[in-house]
This record gives C-alpha cells, sequence and structure tokens, in this order.
C-alpha cells in the first residue's frame, strides 16, 4: 500500500478515492485506486510500463482501466422491459458511463423502444432445437462489437458453459430472489409456496453453476400473505431493476474485484 | 364478513379493529376482530355460546382470546443473552403483554439476569447422552406452568417431534439466516462462505422439519466484504432481537393465522 | 361497517377487499370496499341510488369510483426525465391503470420520449413574467382533456393558489427531500448543508401552503460524508421515483383518503 | 497519506484498516488509521513523538487513541430505560468497548437495572429551580470521574452552554425524530400531527443550539395512519436505541470525525 502510495504520489498522482481490503481468512490484499488522468505525466500505456515493476515485485494481479474509453456494454434482454428501459435510460441520461454497442434479444417486442435509443437491436430466436446456433449467433455478435461486458436484463436463457468460461467476470446477471434461496425457474412461485415475508433480488457474474457465480449486490422488499405471486412479480421489478443497476455501475467503475466466488466491492 | 358484523354490532360491539384476508388460492376466508369486552353484554363464556351457532353455520375454524387474560409464556435459552435480554425489557416495560411464569436454560449462565426479573430461573442441562430425559424435564416444566406458547430464544437444541406435535403453533423459534437460505447450523458461517450481501434473521413457528415451519418475520441487514463471519454475528444480533420481538408480539395478539405452512399476519 | 357489510352480501355482492380505519382522535371512521361489479345485480349509476339511503342514514362523505373507467391523469415535468419515464414505462406496461391523455411540460426536452409512447406532447413555455399567461393555458389543457388526475413529475414550478382550490387532493407532487425536513428550493444542498445520512423524497397532495399538502408516501436512502451533492441528486432519483409510483398507484386505486392534513393509506 | 503510508510501513506497522476522504469543497483531507500496537517498535508516547514532524510538515489536526484504554463512558438517563438497558447490554456482553465509571440520573428509577450490571449509579434531581445546581453537581461527577465520553441515553434535560462548550465532540444524544425535522419537544406528536409516513431517530453530538448538532447516525422505520403517538413512541423505541448504540461504536473506535457542523464517519 505505501509503495504504490508513493509511487503515484512521487509522480503528482492526484488519487481521487483509493480502497484497501485485507481478507482474513486467505491472507489477500486487494485494493483500488482511482487516479486523475491528468494529474499524471504518462498516458496509459507509459503508466502501465512504469508501474509494472512495483506490480511484479508485489506479485500482484492488476489491471489498468481507463475512464475515458468506456466499457463496451451488450445488453441481452426477452420479453420483459423493466429492466433493460431502466438501464437505457440511466445510460441516455448519462447516469452510466458506458457505450452499448447493441442490444440482443430471443423475441423481437423490445426493438422499437431500444431503436429510439439509437441503439441496433439484434433478434435471434432461439427454441429448444435451435439453442446452439442461437449462441454462435450471440457469440459472433458479442465478438463483433468488442464487448467486455454482457449484461442479462432478464434474459431468461442459460448461457452454455463456453460463454461462461470465455467471460469470467464478464457477464453479470439478475436472479429475481435473495439467492441462495430459490435458485432456478420461477423463484417468486417458489417464495409464495415458502411463504417468505421479504423477496429479493440478486446481481451476480454467471458461472457455469446455475445462480451460484459471486454476489455483487441484493435487496429485498418486504411482503405479506396479502401478496399473489402477481403481486410479487410487479414489486420485484422495482427491486430487481435497482439491484441491477447498482451492479452494473459498480461494474463500470472497476469497483468489484473477484476473490474466488465471492466478490469486494469498494 | 357480514354476518359476523351483524351479529357483533346487534349487541353493541364496538370492533376496535376487523381484518380479513380470502386465499386466492385455497379461497379459504380468514378473520379477526378485535371488540372492547366491555361493549358486549357477555362474558367471554357467554359470547362464546352466543357466538357457537353461527360458527357452525359457516363451518369456522376459531377461537376466543380475552386480552384481560394474558398468555403464558415460557422462554427458553442457552448461553447468548441478546434475545432474552431483549425479551425481558419489553415485558418489563409493559411492552410485550404476557405472564412469563419462568426461563427454562440448558446452561446457567442468565440465571442472575433472569431473576433480577423476578422470574424462576429452572437450569436443565443437556447432552449427547440425555436429550431424552432432558426434553422429558422441559416438558414437565412446561406442563406445571401451564405455559400456552414457548419462545425459544437462541435456545439451539432441536425439539424432540412428539414436542413439535404436541404444540403446533404454539413454539416460535428465531432462526439467524433469512429462511430458506442457510437452514441449520452456522447460518452466519455458511452466508459468509457463500458472499452474501444481507444477512437475515427468521422468526417461525417450530415443526418437526428443522427450520422449515410456518414464518412469521423476517428481516435483513446489509453487509459487505468487509465484515467477518465475527462482524455478522454481532450486526445479526440486532435483526435476530427485533425479528423475534415482532413476532412474539404479533403471536401474542393473536394477529398470527396458520394456514397450512403459511402464516396470515393481520 | 355491518350495515355496509350488510347491504353488498345482501345483494350477493363479492367483496375483494374491505378496510377500515377508525380515528381515535376525530373519532371519525373510514372506510373502502372493493366489490367486483359483476357480482352486483346494478350497474354504477343502479349502485349509487340502492347505497344513497344507507349513506343519508349515516351522514357518510362517499363516492363510488368504477375501475373500468380509469382515471385521466395529465403529467406535468421540466426538464428531468426520471420520474416521467418511470411513470410511462409503468403505465406503458399495464402496471399502472389509467388514460394518460398528455403530458405538459414547461420545456420541450421530452417531447420525443412522450411521443414514442403514443402520447400528446404540450410545450407551454414559463418564465418570470409569463406565470399567469402559462398557468391559464396549463388549465385550459387540463379542462379540455377532463383529466381527474394531476402528476407533477418534477415540474418544479409552484401552482397558483386558484389550481391548488380548484383540484383539492387532486394534485399529486413528488418532493425531493424527507418532509417537513427542507421544504421549498434545492432540497439536496440543504441536506448536504446540514449533513444527514439519510436522503428522502415525500409524495403528497399539492395544498396552496408549498411542501406541506398531506402526505402520502415517503421513503429514504442511506448516504455518507462520501456523497456529493451530485450523489445525493442521482442516489435520490431512484427514491423520487418509486416513492412518486406508489403514491400515485395508490391514488389510482382509490386507496388514498383525505382527513385534514393527513391521509389515510389502505 | 504517501507519507503517512511510508511511515507506518517503514516502522514494519501492520495497517489493519485505512480510511480516507478528501472533502471537495472545503479542501479539506481526512484519514483515519488503525494499527496494531505490536507491530511497532514504538509504545504510544514513542509512537507520537516520532510521527510529530510529519504531522508538523503537513500541518495536521491529528490524534492517537490507544485502543488498550478504553474511552471513560458516562451515560445520563432520565426515567425511560430502552436506550439505557441495550448500552447496558452491549456493554455487560462485551460488544461496546468502553468502561463505564458511572450512570447518573435525574429519577432513581433505574438504580436496580443499573447496579446490576456493578455500575455505581448517581441520581442528581432537577427542577425548574435548580438546573445550575443539577448541572454543578453533573459537571463534578463527570470530572471526578475523568470521563472522557457523555452519552444521552434519553436524558430529556437540556444541558447549558457552559458544558457544551467543555466537552465539544463528547456529549453524544439520541433525538427521537428525523432530524431536521420536529426539533425539540414531543417530536411523536409533532410527527403525527404532519401526517408523516415514517418516523426516525437522529444521533448527534450536542453544540449549543438546540438538537442542531453534528449528525453521526440516523435511522427510520415506516408507521402508518393506523399507528397512534403511543405506537410510534413504542416502535420508535427500536430504531432510538439502534442508532444511539450505532453513534456511541463509531465514536469509541474514533471513527468519527468532525468537520464544522458535519461528521466523516469512517
Amino acid at each position: 500500500m505505501a509503495k504504490v502510495g508513493q509511487f503515484f504520489s512521487g509522480h503528482g498522482g492526484w488519487i481521487v478515492q483509493a480502497n484497501h481490503y485485507s481478507d482474513p481468512v486467505s491472507g489477500r490484499f486487494f485494493m483500488r485506486h482511482c487516479i486523475r488522468a491528468d494529474s499524471l505525466p504518462f498516458d496509459a500505456d507509459g503508466l502501465k510500463a512504469a508501474f509494472a515493476p512495483i506490480a511484479d515485485e508485489f506479485e500482484m494481479d492488476w489491471q489498468l482501466s481507463d475512464s475515458g474509453s468506456p466499457k463496451k456494454v451488450i445488453l441481452m434482454a426477452s420479453k420483459q422491459s423493466h429492466c433493460l428501459v431502466d438501464l437505457l435510460h440511466r445510460w441516455h441520461s448519462g447516469e452510466l458511463e458506458c457505450d452499448i454497442p447493441c442490444v440482443i434479444s430471443n423475441h423481437d417486442d423490445l426493438r422499437s423502444l431500444v431503436e429510439w435509443h439509437g441503439i441496433p437491436y439484434f433478434h435471434v430466436p432461439v427454441d429448444k432445437d435451435n439453442k446452439a446456433e442461437h449462441f454462435r449467433r450471440v457469440t459472433a455478435i458479442v465478438e463483433e462489437h468488442k464487448a467486455d461486458t454482457i449484461v442479462l436484463a432478464r434474459y431468461m436463457q442459460i448461457l452454455p458453459p463456453e460463454i461462461c468460461e470465455q467471460y469470467v467476470g464478464q457477464v453479470i446477471n439478475i436472479h429475481h430472489s435473495f439467492l441462495p434461496s430459490f435458485v432456478g425457474a420461477k423463484p417468486y412461485h417458489q417464495a409464495a409456496e415458502r411463504g417468505v415475508k421479504l423477496i429479493g433480488a440478486t446481481c451476480h457474474y454467471v458461472t457455469q453453476e446455475l445462480d451460484a457465480g459471486p454476489i455483487i449486490d441484493q435487496d429485498v422488499i418486504r411482503i405479506s400473505h396479502n401478496d399473489t405471486v402477481e403481486d410479487m412479480v410487479r414489486l420485484g421489478k422495482d427491486v430487481e431493476k435497482s439491484v441491477l443497476a447498482r451492479g452494473v455501475r459498480s461494474h463500470l467503475e472497476d469497483r468489484v474485484l473477484l476473490h474466488g466466488n465471492k466478490t469486494i466491492v469498494f
């Protein structure tokens, strides 16, 4: 920590924010520094070169992000619009700093909405028999647009293992339950069945094991015996979209560090 | 509903509160009326007799509680004091209307605290080999004191099936997780392992299946990667005690109606 | 209560929901019944005629709403889009049952967004010198569209007394503070100045006294010293839009009853 | 920041936690380092001497706290016990690390409770005519016990200006409203009058201006039209005691830095 602080202050760097965390179990140390680019005598490549010896000395896993080159985020949706509308509005009003090269959906319902925002819309249908073909086309679109993040905004399809493996820590999903409760399909029905008094949503990175990836953010809302499954669906939408938006924002600002199957969120 | 309203208004009854719920799935109808005793021309037995024909006509499952005869509640604890102190303080300051004939614990640690409140303390030790004997003594104490409610205030022992069966809807437990996540032992360790961002507590009626009984109330508190298991234990205590107190209060006011494995909480 | 229950059950009415509240201070009694129209042998006018004698007998202030004739709601906005987008999306996805005959704004910025939803957009500019003229035109539009509700979705102009008086209990505003803290302009600046640890939003009916009308709903979000006024503005948007949406929903379902300067929200 | 990090790492110091905040308005920089004492080659005085030159160089306002010498905290209460019981229980169970040399109250009601914890109890009566004398005695007790923190656990008396001035940043109060709403007496009555939908509590440092000192923590709880002032008092107690406990804990861990009339809470 001292060496890193010294490196930046030695070069006149203005540290806007610095976060640290030392995991007491694994002994690993995590940190994130946010430095004003114009306070340093380097460009991004110059900084990388200058910092590399320190990183090597301490055997750091590290990366440098330039907030001037926003991430490329592809949104995937199905028929439900609440999470997609929410993310698009935040992007449109300047709240989420990223590029959205396109939206991919297995239905055509949300095309007009997306195109109103000036964003291309790819309709890639899927059914039981063409899943492999569907995901080949999806992967092709993602690669073509050089996306570094995929957000499953209620996409409702399970990604094949090869995509999970290829995009570790880059695919964000919103699950409509307070995980690890109610993994899998129809979590609100499961919640109604169990008679819980709070329902929730979980934003997590996608891994090969269904709904078991590292959790970025979660939240809940109170319900009562009076609320039917339909009420839960409606009330849950508000939690889903706010949790997903918070998780995506943290990811875009490089505040989320993976630590095994957990996250450090600075 | 109309007949019940008519019955009470016909006798000059002053309805302080009336709650109804019609379950859309089962079609069952639930209601609770709270009537000022001094507005009726009956005592409790007279009221029962007068109301019985209406109850029969509609095949009601019904009961009458006289708030002038508070419930007899036995608290059971182990070594941890937070839930017990909280309930005793609420009772002592007049917030929880009930009698507490005694406290039962498998340890002697909390005797002085309980006795300061003027409540008898029974130390009934338990170990692997004397569980049957332990629960025979517990049952004897409960029966001797004619308790109608047992509150497991972090009692940490699994009740045998015969007690669960004998006291259906009368034994309240606080589980230190947001059920159905993290059933069983050491839920905060399970939560730390999974990397959740909220921890919770669940107040429920005890049934034979572990941590699977009807949920009365739940709540959560936000944590971060920074919080160790020890922090979770500390933060969780606050949720546990407030959820348990709310659940017990609802039970004491006869606001909780059982509906299969769920609750209606009016 | 008994008479009303009897009236509906006597006519075979299926009571979907019934709420009561007796104010202990004023002694006034409030109730709301939600009855399936197809269970009654009346149309709306017939029901009114049949019920009038009971209402007269008990000197009720009462009204009948037909959920088959949704309310006509005019939204007013300025330049900020978050509340407007949120309400339009809820309406568009069928979550808010109402007609939106038009949107009125003192700026032209949100026209395209509104028109995408197929809703007419009236741009009625305002400046210091033409306020009276502005509000004459606004009133004309409201009257022309026979609106029964006006929602100020961050409209940012103070309505003149005559409009407040004409539309008592029909104009809903969202104020971006936890009222009664921080009345008036720039509440987030006031909050930053005072160093509060929670910021909030308040949905209320508009009265002649600024930000002092009956409160329908409120909520808060946690902030820290780390959050600048800009952060508060961003975080506050989420609270504003969810509180406004909840308040509007309650109003549309006739769940909000005025009681002096307070509300009963069933 | 770099210099401080370098100082500690140069001496082998193990930084358990480090927090920074740069205020964008005033330009002031705040930091808190928590270092394992046994990792340094100094005792507390040695550390002060070694660090002083760096502090001087950067014109720091600074202080060193030794967690091995817990703060001396005097609790003041009146008749209501909920906050006092809560703090005493947290202290008794080892959750709050401090010494409590005594409790001072203007009533004798809570003596037995306090003395059960093994803590001396001073009953210092107060009425309209002996306020000066009362506070002379209170001050004498505080000085005699060398207290460095005074916690007003629902003490209900306004401290005279000279005590406020003498103990800046050392007297913590819990106010039973979400300040700045409902300053002064009977805030729950004020809240009922205004018809708010959330009630709260505020933990703050006491200054000469009533209920206007720097806020340490706040929280709220949802209420409805159904809740009377008595209900608010009961529900509010839970918020008051948890907010006070969190505030006191932050203070005891030296996490609260004063910044004009605001606080930085690390």
